[in-house]
């Protein structure tokens, strides 16, 4: 087993997940079965605070392992939350019931970007923690590492909370390019080694999350986002994992993010797989794309979806089936374990 | 002057705006000038709620022609709601500070759509009023009147409030087909027949305002919502006025909206105009697409994102400048006249 820049105690160095069937299609292959992953948020209790529970260890480490166990997915992906890095990093993040985590003062200078102070590593020991646990348990089933994409942090930062268009963040990137970028590169860096420690911790893969994406044109995009999201995989530079995208809305841009380091592409439902894959010029393993709003409707409905999928994914060199990054708090655990059964082949 | 079916004291049908720059674009031509619209939530005062304000005849009149008075634009938009409709009906919606309005019952099953009442033309009075009088002041510079779309109006109604992925409403497309249905028939008649009111209350076109578009896949918009779009424009039967459709993230499926109804495509700034003129198969007139993100750039990097519009404007049959349908509520006036006048040539 070799695997560069990994501690030979890492599931993928020692030979736990290296031929697990979410890690061969990460790598471009076709496994006996089509691998599935499921969001990380399904198991979250009522009144659990995510980013509060993300960073508690032994809950954390629960969190992860529920779908794997519950509806037998091959792969966990690391419960965590994107603002995690930002909080360790001293910013004054506040948890508005109802709304979530909002920023006491946001970033909106020059001079506020310089303020910010880079992540201290050690300050990740909780997520590290997390992480150790959680792969202590998962045996031959790899963790996917998380973390937020720059600009979908960024525009948390500048925004002060969740928005819809982005406009204040995009506002700032064309007012003030240089302190946009700096604040990118700040981003890229917290992200970067959240990914790096999650996989030094066992993580035997990585996903850049990117909900906002879907906000930017395509010339924004590779112009004054793009480096930036190369530099948060280059954060893991000499760490031999394989690294996924999962946006938003990212339908017109896929084709540009395999260049800028990520060898996964996840696509959301509003762009069949067939067609993301034609875009992708067929190189490159995809990733998703159920609905969630589907998992609420008639088995027959459901299931007629997943076999749409399915089929479509057959375009591309390598699958795996995923609901992307949230699914309704209301759907039905059972109808889970269906897809996941379905997509096995069951 | 020929104008079908409009009264003979239309602006349309007595000439005041038949030659209007704006009407003449609409129906696709090159006037002397390029037309301008803006958004028409600039001029809301600080505390004034949008859908109280739009049922207050004299008020909303006054929002609608401060635009035009103010920075010189070639049309004025009548400051309504897409939910006037909605509330007019009888549905109680409640305003909630900081989150604007919700629904106390969301429609969420065939039960609750079959309790929907159609919309009593005669509630519409203040609309009427409002545009009546806007129209009396407003000479040869058309007013276009302006509803939500039918899918933007229905994800409103099944979500409660505001939503980003529109999953409930989706859900409902999926898990209860003939529910959607007949819930985006509602949809399309309600708003049908507000246009209607205020067309011939004096409005020269129209727009379906239609921000949720973009949630769906081009698929689901073509099988599940376009009809219905279709029936909204299909209100106006009879009435000879431009149909405008405006959109946000709605690049996948612009070739989809002129075999539908809509005559004139609004853009936003996800899609350069040039490409979306491409996709028009340049035969339609387009409106759009300063990003509003950019209005509070500094003036040089402005001026050349308006240049660049105007530029690739002119790849399409005719050219509507427009920011879509908000700008950040602290856009510098100024700037905004200054756009009108480099549009105008000045």
């Amino acid at each position: 087993m070799s695997a560069p820049g990994l501690p030979a105690d890492h599931p993928l160095a020692d030979g736990r997940t290296a031929a697990a069937p979410l890690i061969r299609a990460y790598r471009g292959d076709r496994p006996e079965h089509l691998p599935v992953r499921l969001p990380v948020r399904l198991t979250m209790r009522e009144g659990t605070e995510p980013l509060e529970a993300a960073l508690t260890p032994a809950l954390a480490a629960e969190l992860t392992l529920e779908p794997v166990r519950r509806h037998g997915v091959d792969a966990a992906i690391a419960f965590t939350h994107g603002l995690v890095p930002v909080k360790l990093s001293g910013l004054d993040l506040r948890i508005v019931p109802d709304r979530g985590p909002v920023l006491e003062s946001p970033v909106r200078s020059a001079s506020d970007v310089l303020r910010l102070r880079p992540l201290d590593p050690a300050a990740l020991a909780p997520v590290v923690e997390a992480v150790g646990l959680a792969v202590a348990e998962l045996g031959s089933t790899p963790l996917i590492g998380s973390a937020g994409a720059p600009f979908t942090l960024a525009s948390f930062l500048v925004e002060g909370g969740p928005s819809r268009d982005h406009l204040r963040a995009r506002a700032m990137m064309y007012a003030d390019p240089h302190a946009w970028a700096a604040l990118l590169n700040w981003c890229a860096d917290v992200s970067g080694a959240f990914l790096r420690a999650q996989v030094l911790a066992g993580a035997s893969a990585v996903q850049l999350v990117d909900p906002a994406i879907g906000a930017l044109s395509r010339r924004d995009f590779q112009r004054r986002v793009a480096p930036h999201t190369q530099r948060a995989y280059a954060g893991l530079r000499g760490l031999d994992v394989p690294r996924a995208h999962v946006g938003a809305g990212s339908g017109d841009v896929l084709d540009l993010l395999p260049g800028i380091g990520a060898q996964v592409i996840g696509v959301d439902w509003r762009t069949p797989l067939d067609q993301a894959d034609e875009r992708l010029g067929g190189r490159v393993p995809v990733q998703g794309n159920l609905d969630p709003a589907l998992l609420g409707a008639p088995w027959p409905t459901l299931a007629a979806h997943v076999a749409d999928v399915l089929e479509r994914g057959r375009a591309a060199p390598a699958h795996v089936l995923d609901v992307g990054h949230e699914v309704p708090a209301d759907t039905d655990p059972g109808v889970l374990t269906r897809i996941v059964e379905l997509a096995h082949g069951g």
